[in-house]
């Protein structure tokens, strides 16, 4: 009889992580002579560990088939991060045995580079107990920092997004900005490096138009330059519009976000480094502001999804699976350039070992000599992964998402104490 | 030979004014015969004050059809409102000398009930001066707060715009809720009214769908029977969504943002209790949040408009030029609803004395009697203002959004000091 198959969605969730499992069921679905069927970890990880699947093979090929246009994570995700080998032998020990009781013997992870490094090791603690377990990682992150990749599931969705939103908003604050609203700050994700901030960039094609300033995590944040720009662009233009990034560093290497100022209160304001830049040109150069938060909206906006990003994180899913059925252990599948223009793309394999634990920044020859742009190689670089549109289907004004039932597969293993 | 058309846009912007602007153009192009030629005021009311005029006829047709799909204000916009009749009587009197000085007969006015005000206003003035002018209000403000209408375009594309992306977060947040954020809270604009915050609401089909609490303006807010009801939301479905108006109350009647600073018109300055009702969960909740305040992103999402808003933006912009032509003065075409299911509506016509300086609230009936969600009747009211996708072109995985060339009309009058 075929074996069975593990699939779980690690991290932060994205517009497309459900894309890939789709990819993933459909093409498992098309091998039953090979693959049984495919258990779902409820919330990640956790559940391997404590032996909380869902029977995947209980829903219809229409609800599997609706999880390509639907964000969020279908079967629920974690952030949980397991240790080395060594200090969490107990927790991988358990993962071995909840796939022998299951009769699993392909490990399919999807998330970022934690994730790449917990398949990893997960295909080597099989190895070393004689289990005969393929593990795959599916890249999977909106911050677009993996390694070995072109660029990651997830990422070209939030860059459209937040290049689409600037554009509107732009639009916006320059029919405002005579009498009222000058500044507009839009504060985006993206901790360590400066993708998604970048990626707002796309949204001018002209000096003229927003955004006229992004602020990088990669650079240092030097307000007497900043506020100088500012103060031109309003001056130029009449109004200025700011990306920023969650994680922009002062000269001393802190978060702004975490730089200890207090609101009105006294109390410390938390994840706010949008308004902060607000506030800052409004109390230096008296502009009034606007600014926006779009926090989860960014990653989950399926409606504005793009269409290379949707096929390509489709297209890793359904490699993952044949790769798992070819025995590749520990491998990622990736996504190759072939060319920027027509953007040309395939799958290539690449070793989680070299995936693990690693993050890509953003080279410094994308980032304008000022610091304060994204240059042509950037652009180049980003333009494709935000084309095509993927609408998904609407009912009464509002996409048709799908629900899974997500029943859960018998338990026949003692509880997980670990 | 033909006189000429006034139209100017005021107030917030949405994502469907220029939708409008587009129906008033081309209709003004396709009356030939009657109409000279569109003069924008640049700035709205502004560059009628200022005779700073731009001339629409330069555009070319396809610009001008381009605009219905273009979000923002194209001819820019003001918060700028006159004051009565005998206090700002320089000011009317300018409005009238440059009307004269560019053989302008008809003033098109496109805003919110301060707008209605100032064209029910410029009808009385050029009565008492014998000037010849048609003053045609035309409804806009995402806010929906004006009377005898079923609802103001601009208002159907922001209520879309906040139940897509509550639902797309509530899904998003609900992935994640097992190990990380438990609490989604977003901010939405509606300074006194709650009809954003009644639209967010939309998104749940399913009591376990978010948004879970809705909390409006016209509801005073009850810190413990919010936190009670927040805390039972965890307990039976592991995560709350909550959709937040920035304009919410205590129970003495002070905005919970009060930050101090105010705006043009003497409104407060909002922005920020979505922060402040999550921190209140943290802090006596002990879950983790995440909150989006998505600002302008809301009411300039032209990428997700209403299919029913951009149908009556356009056609109340057209009908504000037949009732021009026609000569009915002080008067705003309006929206009549014949039925909710097919949702089937016409234009009828309001006076402007009726709409100007009031406001529509949520009735009660609206809101649930615990004050925290909607009722049927409210969802048989908002349901077909969402509904129809109405996506713009794209180029490059961006909107094909319109620049126009607004050039101006040569001045004739010294410049006016008022």
């Amino acid at each position: 009889m075929a074996a069975n198959l593990f699939y779980a969605q690690s991290g932060g969730v994205t517009a497309v992580i459900n894309t890939t499992a789709c990819g993933v069921i459909q093409a498992a679905r098309e091998h039953g002579d090979v693959i049984g069927k495919v258990f779902a970890g409820r919330n990640g990880i956790l559940g391997a560990l404590h032996e909380d699947l869902i029977d995947t093979s209980l829903e219809s090929d229409a609800a599997i088939a609706a999880l390509r246009h639907t964000p969020g994570g279908a079967f629920g995700s974690c952030r949980y991060k397991l240790k080395g080998l060594e200090e969490s032998r107990a927790q991988y020990e358990r993962l071995i045995e909840v796939f022998r009781a299951h009769d699993i013997r392909w490990f399919l992870y999807n998330g970022g580079n934690d994730s790449m490094d917990t398949a990893w090791k997960v295909s080597q603690i099989a190895e070393k107990l004689h289990y005969p377990l393929t593990c795959v990682g599916i890249p999977k992150t909106v911050d677009n920092d993996l390694v070995e990749t072109d660029n990651c599931p997830g990422f070209g969705s939030v860059a459209k997004y937040v290049a689409v939103s600037m554009m509107e908003a732009g639009l916006d604050v320059a029919s405002m900005a005579r009498t009222s609203t000058k500044i507009f700050v839009m504060e985006v994700m993206g901790r360590h490096a400066g993708w998604i901030t970048a990626a707002a960039g796309l949204a001018a094609r002209t000096p003229a138009e927003a955004p006229h300033i992004l602020l990088f995590p990669e650079i240092p944040f030097d307000e007497a330059a900043f506020l100088a720009r500012v103060d031109a662009c309003v001056r130029e233009h009449d109004f200025c519009a700011i990306a920023v990034s969650e994680g922009l560093r002062g000269s001393d290497g802190r978060l702004l976000a975490e730089s200890g100022t207090r609101d009105a209160f006294g109390h410390a304001q938390l994840g706010g480094v949008g308004q902060q830049i607000a506030e800052l040109i409004k109390t230096k150069l008296g502009h009034k502001y606007h600014w926006a938060l779009p926090d989860y909206l960014q990653r989950s906006g399926r409606h504005i999804a793009s269409g290379t990003d949707a096929q390509q994180a489709y297209a890793l899913g359904r490699r993952a699976v044949e790769l798992a059925i070819e025995g590749r252990n520990a491998v990622m599948p990736a996504i190759v350039r072939l060319s920027d223009t027509p953007y040309a793309w395939k799958i290539d394999v690449a070793q989680l070992q070299d995936v693990a634990n690693r993050e890509k920044m953003m080279p410094r020859h994308f980032i304008s000599d000022d610091g304060f742009g994204i240059t042509d190689a950037c652009r180049k670089y980003l333009q494709p992964l935000i084309e095509g549109e993927d609408y998904p289907p609407y009912v009464n004004g509002l996409p048709a998402y799908v629900s899974l039932k997500n029943e859960s597969v018998p338990r026949t293993l003692p509880p997980f104490a670990g």
